[in-house]
């Protein structure tokens, strides 16, 4: 988690983003969002929504005036209350991908197990930048499918100290995501943000039964939802950024205030997941400036609403590799969305392959990222003692300050140390058998691997939470 | 060229700059800066500076008055008008990388040869982005010592019809870069800005014989220079990035106040190269997060000094490949050139290995990072009709914008199309070969260079430069 402390790239004028607010008030106002649930179309007509059939046309002011019941700014929590963490304000916390069905670990491209979502569990818990590991960092297919999301809430509670979520896939995962939550935290869950969901719009302007499902579970449990539009402008938006960001702020905004109305002051993440589709061969898109321009602009305007908000991105890329496309795409976005001030960071960690693949050694080449960006948006101290005018007169001219006294002090930790770059010469890595980046990262992943310890569990919680699972598994028939 | 409209990121307050502003002064005044150049010492102590040896010591308030007399922007020149550049204001140039002694060209790892300096001069000349393909792209180690120089002026007359610089390791050089300007431009050259030189201090607080010889050749032309303290935190700076902003500022300023002392109104760029030694093994590091701060800084206070200047990255890396942690640390310090608003841009395209290769993959990576930023540094345009409402009121609920009317008018050229990176999916990707983005550049860099048709030149230009040079190696002896 980091406190930002350092300004905010603001581009958007003013003028600008009150066009963009009167487009998504326009969209809600007259064409409406589609609601796949009577118990949604129920509540919003008798809020006094225009409701013909499962569409809603929204009064843009009442929309807003519900949104504004949702907090500005909540607290996470995590059964080691030392990894608690803050939603909205100032905070930034990052998470590493999240629902990738496939894997690359090395050469090895495969559908993902089991064994590797408890292996990203234990990157997630090891690597002191990544907040939590989510609710669903890969798909475990060797697991029956009704009942794998039971797997997964073991493995977040007994491989992980972190907040956990629920994945939003049925109602059986976000009630069990509850119950699982009221097993760790007891009766604090009526009462605290104990886990969360996630959950995606239908874009364009639909909400599906599913997503509306989880989004009334929780917010009736008063546990945070994330509101996610994901729009590839060309595929479930149009093909502008202004457009594509009104269309986010309609659906988004929507369905914080359906939220609020279940629920007033139930925790809510504004979400942007703003992309584009290769017009070429139909492809989604990742890690490009039309990313970065639609972070910059999510945050300003998310701002105006108070809301905290997820940035997308995260570390994205089209790349079915861990290599310089993988990387520089991923860096733009990430540090997109550092510059626009997100609050929650998803897919910072793994995220390769347009998000289809969790990959281990790009887990590794993006924290080394992270961990970057955390160092450089952390204030430069500017004081006397900074400029080490003594260096100076002990160096002089043309001396090397390698043996000064001032840096003898300070050579341990003056500069950021990376996990994965290298600085050695040509001659060294030579000799270390010439790893590019890639390799040398399945060495790290590895020994974070060999060298993990889970975090200590109460063993009646433990206990409670397999005989829970088991339970479940024969109801649901697995 | 990019004319930056976005604002800038200006993380210190002022009175960070004001401490860093003592700083720099403190230093010119008590401990001074050493001249290796009976001239330069001669000419500072008439101008009433405290000579005692060969140091210096400053009035800084003189040294400000000497700056203040430097243009705030200037034209340079290039052989082709469509091709002059701005330097200064919001203007930002781009060239590739300059200087390095190997190139990389696929797997190979070698000396650089003239043939790849004409190489690299083609690439910069093809792409459009690049504004100049610099003075020395890579060392042509193929030709003799003494006269390369003519080898490496006459490449880029001929292969470019960009702005070109002229080397600064010798008298010879920078006169005979000189002396091929005015072929090139005639006597114009006393009047515009038709060439530069790049000088690099001998950090820490020296400047040698060579560098002053090119210095105050220069300056007396009344053609730019661009002042570069080389500054590795731990090995020529003390471990602290205020400390070496202090020191960068003093070495700087102080040599372009020499050359307004020369010939006032000279046009001068202040520059700024800041990065750390890794102090496990006492290599340089490059592209980490104390770069990215150092140049933000810079530009905050190159401001107050209403001076162009120019960033040390570049798409600067440690990595011996064009691997994953070569196009991060790249993009890292790239971005952070461009939120900085520097002026020029040098080591855009090839950076390897801490500048000891120019790799020709690695230069097409960073050109897709390049065109990447330069998009998005370019405002978005938010007015109604970019709003596409109708493209909702058509498409609806559910639906998808493929074949929507706004896309059809629009797919051409409404998102950014990278020249590197794939958006293919995994099946496709795979039938091609699941080449990585490496693999892919070197392709790119084949067809570019085998498209390559010479910008035309006058005979009579060309006639004269290759008598020029025929001449001047004689003279030299080669």
């Amino acid at each position: 988690m980091l406190e930002r402390r350092l300004p905010l790239l603001e581009p958007l004028a003013p003028d600008a983003l009150d066009a963009i607010e009167r487009g998504w008030q326009r969209l809600v106002a007259e064409i409406g969002i589609r609601f796949d649930h009577p118990e949604a179309l129920r509540l919003l007509a008798a809020a006094g929504q225009r409701v013909e059939g499962d569409v809603v046309r929204f009064d843009p002011d009442w929309v807003l005036e519900m949104v504004a019941k949702a907090p500005r700014r909540f607290t996470l929590h995590a059964r080691n209350p030392a990894r608690d963490i803050e939603i909205g304000g100032d905070h930034m916390v990052f998470l590493p991908v999240q629902g990738p069905p496939f894997v690359r670990r090395g050469a090895e491209r495969r559908e993902a197990t089991l064994a590797d979502f408890e292996d990203l569990c234990r990157l997630a818990q090891a690597v002191g930048v990544l907040d939590s590991a989510g609710s669903l960092p890969c798909e475990p297919n060797d697991r029956p499918l009704d009942s794998r999301h039971l797997d997964c809430l073991r493995a977040l509670v007994t491989l992980t100290d972190k907040p956990f979520g629920g994945h939003s896939v049925s109602i059986a995962c976000v009630e069990d995501a509850l119950a699982v939550a009221r097993i760790v935290f007891g009766d604090r869950v009526d009462r605290e943000a104990c886990t969360y969901t996630n959950i995606n719009v239908n874009s364009p302007l639909v909400y599906d039964e599913r997503m509306l499902d989880a989004l009334l579970v929780f917010a009736r449990a008063g546990q945070p939802v994330l509101v996610v539009p994901f729009l590839l402008m060309g595929a479930m938006a149009p093909v502008s950024v202004p457009a594509a960001l009104a269309q986010q702020f309609a659906e988004a905004l929507t369905g914080i205030a359906l939220m609020q109305l279940v629920r007033p002051g139930c925790p809510a993440v504004l979400g942007s997941f703003l992309s584009t589709t290769d017009m070429k061969n139909g492809s989604p898109a990742f890690g490009g400036p039309e990313s970065h321009v639609g972070l910059l602009a999510s945050g300003q305007l998310a701002r105006r609403y108070g809301l905290p908000w997820r940035a997308g991105g995260g570390a994205l890329t089209s790349s079915p590799l861990p290599d310089a496309q993988a990387a520089w795409e991923g860096m733009n976005t990430m540090q997109a969305a550092f510059l626009a001030g997100a609050n929650w960071h998803m897919h910072c960690a793994g995220w390769l392959e347009g998000g289809l693949v969790a990959s281990f050694e790009k887990a590794i080449v993006d924290i080394d990222m992270l961990e970057t960006l955390i160092r450089e948006f952390t204030p430069l101290e500017v004081d006397e003692a900074s400029l080490a005018f003594d260096a100076h007169a002990e160096v002089g001219h043309g001396g090397h300050f390698f043996g000064a006294a001032h840096t003898m002090e300070r050579f341990r930790d003056c500069f950021h140390r990376p996990v994965l770059a290298t600085t050695d010469n040509f001659q060294r890595w030579s000799k270390d058998g010439s790893p590019d980046a890639a390799e040398r990262a399945t060495a790290i992943h590895r020994q974070l691997l060999a060298d993990f310890e889970p975090p200590p569990l109460d063993e009646a919680v433990r206990d409670e939470v397999d005989a829970f699972a088991d339970r479940r598994r024969r109801e649901l028939g697995d």
